[in-house]
């Protein structure tokens, strides 16, 4: 598909330097965090938003498919060229911190910027970026918008959309778009902003991300409650939540986690915690913070908790937040693979949807370990199989489809963070009806017509 | 257009009673806010959402053009039938709060639910819902959606966008669509409600809205700021916030509006005011409302302030607010008509977007009177004009244009929360470029391709 007349092209264009078609090169960038592999036939690095559109353009003109990438960190695959042609790397060059506006409390980024660069960046002037993806230390901006990345501190703080002020992007012919406004409130014309998030790179380049801050608050407590069972921690996260609390975080481990945490890594775990909840409070004052901590705690010893510890310090919250830190890691010695799924569920529905779960894993003999932000109602299911076993594999897939199918029915989602990408785009018809599908699929048309933007995502066509 | 074998087919579909084509309500249903009359050739009242995708599918296939409206309390002509064909009545069948789920703090409501319906019933159960448009006692939630209202309340708590979990709606072909769930986290394809958001009613008709709700904070109180100019103030709003206050609201009124409060009702207001800052702020603990005025008073006082005035209690607050509430009716004293938009800046702009935007007044010898939302950079500019005098009103119009090309150029746009509709239509080529207006064009073709539903609004073509 890319011949040597394209390369030269490319070239010319960003100068050698900027484009890689060795084969070593091509290896590096051939995967991402799903260990799924797909060469591309070049990688390119744009210095800038002219040379993102000329490369668009001669893509669109050439019929090359081309797949924007940030730092690869994705769980779904939505960076991988799994039709080949161009890799545009956004993180060599477009990776710059282009203006933190204090008076305005907003950031103007590079789509390349690493996650954690910004948030440093803006703590050190006293505001603050909440969106806290596990990937944090390397995952870029660009792809955090391009996946609505959530994290931690989505229960209080929200998501990356949240945060999303004003994009500018190159459409696949070319054209560079602004969409969005360094002002609170914009309601001229549709909501491009608004379809570019989590569009997973489909639909346009993003060039520039104008991003909002908030005032970093004054006082942060962290507080983990200790459950007999997972579905009386289940219980306690919504009803706290109704009850009024409002933590920052709210994360879960069930009695899996919690046993793969003392086996693996000798962590100082109640005997008989079945499931434990962790999280973070914080305030401007610190009669705020004392008010969340008292009503999680009336909250979830109604619901059953052994015992509500907080820590003071941050010595003690690090302690408190590494057992949640190395669940994902420590889970391992149920299998040798694990295959990860990130549903969401309306918060209510947590005690159902994790005793169906197990029973799905009891049925096909897997232990499915599991962990997650419940405070939002996101779940990291964890099906463990042996990765040397056709049978476990296939079962394990078997399962995880199972599992979409009652998520689903239950009113939840395929991703709540990850994506679709390819990973999960043979389960989007579980998800979205013929008439849903279609009219992705005419949104599609309308940005990309030509089908050169990171083509057959999302269920979307090759 | 619409012929007797046409009305004939809607009246057997939805009942005789639930279709109007005669002249007295085909005037009744002419016009909105913008007091723009349109006649519709029939309002038909939908049942349901059956009645709303099998109307729709007729049209389309008949091209006939249809409008869907609320309330009609729009200012800026979406609800008007501009194109002639059917209005489609939602508030007479489609106006129930289905349910208000507790466990997840969610409400799912039809779209002709009045607004301030849904915060009362909320409210009662100890839940809260924000936004809250000038507009509350009598506009929908379906037209809030369509247009991304905001309110008072913006400042702290965001927009009607910020609070819509899902919706379900209908294409102009009559497909049904789901978009978004009843969970906090949803990244399974495109974001269908992000785009539906703000539309105007022209790519689909909102059926059905599920809404986030919050708990309800303990404490209020309000504020009040005066100010010797309007410069001073204006600092202090993007002062005030950029030093950590998070307030509810923080609402402007500049020296006219002073005036014209005190000539016209008579309210008490201090003799040298050039300019007043009027909110609330509020909390779960008393501390952090006496942190956010503590934070208030000693930035509006570096930035000029003469006085720092605090209700503490109700009829104080209702005292502070009647000020506020009067803003709008009071300026008629320096004009018959107002030509009133609803402009955002990025806040720090807003000292030099007030100067220049009275300059223009001055230019054409009219009061320019302004007041509104300056937490969040968004203020109603009024021109006042003789209304019987066509010079004036030819002036003041491009009084007008001048002063959206000005707040464009210094990064705003050309609406906070009214929309485009048809009043700010001729404006759209000031905000956008040829690429992207043609990129709208393409993402109402994709929904709409007869362009039946809601033509000729936004800059949209007839």
């Amino acid at each position: 598909m890319l011949d040597k007349k394209h390369i030269k092209y490319f070239e010319t264009l960003v100068g050698e330097e900027n484009v890689y078609s060795d084969k070593a090169h091509l290896i590096a960038y051939s995967y991402d965090a799903t260990r799924t592999r797909y060469e591309p036939e070049a990688v390119i690095f744009p210095r800038d938003e002219a040379d993102v559109s000329a490369i668009l353009k001669y893509c669109n003109e050439h019929q090359i498919v081309i797949t924007p990438r940030g730092a690869g960190s994705g769980f779904t695959g939505g960076a991988l060229p799994s039709q080949g042609g161009i890799t545009l790397g956004m993180e060599k060059h477009m990776n710059k911190i282009l203006e933190i506006d204090m008076e305005n409390m907003v950031a103007v980024v590079q789509p390349g910027v690493i996650n954690m660069d910004l948030q440093k960046a803006v703590e050190e002037v006293g505001l603050f970026y909440p969106p806290d993806p596990a990937s944090e230390q390397y995952s870029t901006l660009g792809g955090n918008v391009s996946e609505n990345a959530g994290g931690m501190r989505a229960a209080k703080y929200g998501l990356t959309k949240d945060y999303v002020m004003a994009l500018r992007a190159v459409r696949p012919n070319g054209d560079i778009i602004r969409a969005g406004k360094r002002t609170i409130k914009d309601v001229a014309g549709y909501n491009i902003a608004g379809i570019l998030i989590a569009s997973e790179g489909t639909l346009a380049v993003i060039t520039e991300i104008t991003l909002k801050l908030i005032p970093k608050p004054k006082f942060t407590k962290a507080y983990m409650g200790i459950f007999p069972s997972v579905d009386d921690a289940m219980n306690a996260v919504f009803k706290s939540l109704a009850a009024g609390a409002n933590p920052v975080a709210m994360e879960f481990m069930d009695d899996l986690v919690v046993q793969a945490l003392k086996e693996k890594l000798g962590i100082n775990l109640p005997e008989d915690a079945g499931a434990l909840l962790i999280g973070d409070v914080d305030g401007n004052v610190i009669e705020e913070v004392e008010f969340q901590l008292e009503t999680l705690e009336k909250s979830f010893k109604e619901n059953g908790a052994q015992e509500f510890i907080i820590a003071h310090d941050a010595q003690k919250r690090d302690e408190l937040w590494y057992a949640r830190r190395n669940a994902s890691p420590s889970i391992t010695i149920f299998g040798s693979k694990k295959l990860n799924e990130d549903i969401s569920v309306p918060r209510s529905m947590l005690p159902e949807a994790l005793e169906r779960i197990y029973a799905v894993g009891n049925k096909y003999g897997f232990k499915v370990p599991c962990f997650g932000h419940a405070g939002d109602g996101n779940i990291h299911v964890n099906v463990m199989v042996d990765g040397s076993d056709e049978q476990q594999l296939h079962d394990g897939h078997k399962a995880i489809e199972e599992i979409f199918e009652l998520v689903v029915e239950m009113g939840g989602t395929l991703s709540g963070e990850h994506g679709i990408g390819t990973s999960k785009a043979p389960f989007m018809n579980i998800a979205f009806n013929e008439v849903e599908l279609d009219l992705f699929k005419s949104i599609k048309q309308a940005f990309d017509p030509n089908n050169i933007l990171n083509p057959g995502k999302m269920g979307l066509p090759n």
